[in-house]
């Protein structure tokens, strides 16, 4: 059991790990840092067990685990008053989207006793905030667990074992490997979504611009969800992980540069790609990382 | 009522009609057209009143009215065999997503008194084939119906008021309307999805490429949902709606070199830019083209 747990930052991350942790007992007191006034008028109301912070300040040397639940552009401020109050040895996870640049950003600054084991839980939502936080949001979804050269079997094990207890399935790998699966995986769809919703809304040949949207349930709506995803999030893991975004866009458009090719002159090779293309999901329904019914057309 | 209907090609939506029309009773006879073997036997095993031909031939000529729910690649194939066998008069509708070339086509070598009336119900699934229709798959949903200049008042009503027995809310547009329309809100989104699908699975830096689709609730997963779509009949429609597909194609990669450099200089930028498109969410579910529940994320 954790004895003394901070977490930073209490959106839908954050307030989902803090009602697993009450519901599971797993610390025994808990602390919240929480910005936003919205946010704190929202926590105010949970009836859970807890203590909200209002500042990063001296509160913060009792604690044995801080997780980080906050954008990435904000681990710089934390860090810095991590190193000013936390205790000798504190350990420290967090759960940003996209690891290498930040870690070797914050590994400049750092207190050198300060142990932090980076993760990233796949779990998320195109909603956000404490209102939509529950508690079963990791149940058995992967957390990714990054190994460093410097990390400690001792911290690693606590950290995987934080995760077990949210009721995540754990892997390890190191911060590049994580970076271009995700890049892959989550970055490029959310951008890809995005950049769908934009072309949709600024094509200049409609007179009627409002037909885009109310026919929308052919596809376009299944984007749209996706492109609600939280901006300041998402701006910071495209930043973050700018080196695979530019890589995997070049070949997005390299690839979608073909299909036109395709579409122009070789109906045969389009069906080809396209039959291959759609056996991809039933591997992705057989490694459960989604189920076999419908989903797409219902209401 | 309808006194003799006929039903051309019966996957998912000519199975839904099919269970629809028998369910309301909206005609006296339905027979049902269907080559492959293995939907002949999926239709056998209906428990519904229907007489499965295996030819398109004099028995078509009994026929009042011919809905055709097959690849538009077989179009022209059925209106030769209608030109042959049909009574005159006959009044045609089909369910194609792409109107202006096939229309353009087909009136060049329809019998002259055959009335066409071409419609398109919004309603669709990642799973095709007979086992998968069901009887409300176009309810509440939108069905458009294409005004040609030749349409005439009397057709047109009856195939109106055809698609709202079978609960679809209904609308009128002109072909190049149309295929402007569903080029971005269903044929892009389809070709992005098999093309993110296809960026994913052919990136070549990783070592261990299980890891892409084992780590796709991210995002990916979503994708590959909208990329088992039916093969045949995506590659009709990209061909079919040809000259709009490379116009959007090309937006899209505009728009996405944008927001490329976007990533790579301007953050406040990609900020402003993530939250506007983030607005488009709300209007779609103010549309009542999607539910506001969240969905995205889900096990």
């Amino acid at each position: 059991m954790i004895n003394k747990l901070l977490i930073v930052g209490c959106g839908l991350i954050g307030s989902s790990i803090l009602k697993k942790v009450c519901k599971k007992k797993i610390a025994k007191r808990i602390f919240v840092f929480e910005k936003s006034k919205e946010n704190q008028r929202a926590l105010k109301k949970f009836k859970l067990k807890f203590e909200l912070i209002k500042r990063m300040d001296k509160k913060i040397s009792e604690c044995d685990l801080i997780v980080i639940c906050a954008p990435l552009s904000e681990y710089e401020k934390i860090f810095l008053a991590c190193n000013k109050y936390s205790k000798k040895n504190i350990l420290i996870t967090d759960v940003g989207s996209s690891k290498k640049d930040i870690i070797t950003k914050i590994n400049r600054i750092k207190r050198k006793d300060i142990k932090w084991i980076s993760s990233h839980p796949i779990a998320g939502s195109e909603v956000s905030g404490p209102l939509n936080g529950y508690e079963n949001l990791f149940l058995n979804k992967w957390s990714v667990i990054i190994k460093q050269k410097n990390s400690q079997i001792k911290e690693m094990k606590k950290i995987l074992k934080f995760w077990k207890l949210l009721g995540s399935k754990t892997v390890t790998m190191d911060a590049v490997q994580h970076d271009k699966i995700f890049a892959l995986t989550s970055h490029l769809p959310h951008l890809i979504a995005y950049n769908l919703i934009l072309t949709a809304t600024n094509f200049k040949v409609l007179n009627n611009k409002d037909n885009i949207l109310r026919f929308s349930a052919g596809g376009l709506r299944d984007f749209s969800r996706i492109a609600a995803s939280n901006e300041i999030m998402w701006r910071d893991i495209f930043f973050n992980n700018k080196s695979n975004m530019l890589k995997v866009i070049d070949l997005f458009i390299k690839n979608l540069k073909v299909f036109k090719q395709d579409i122009k002159l070789n109906r045969k090779n389009l069906e080809t790609k396209l039959k291959n293309l759609k056996k991809v999901r039933q591997k992705i329904v057989l490694l459960k990382q989604d189920t076999s019914k419908p989903d797409f057309g219902r209401i």
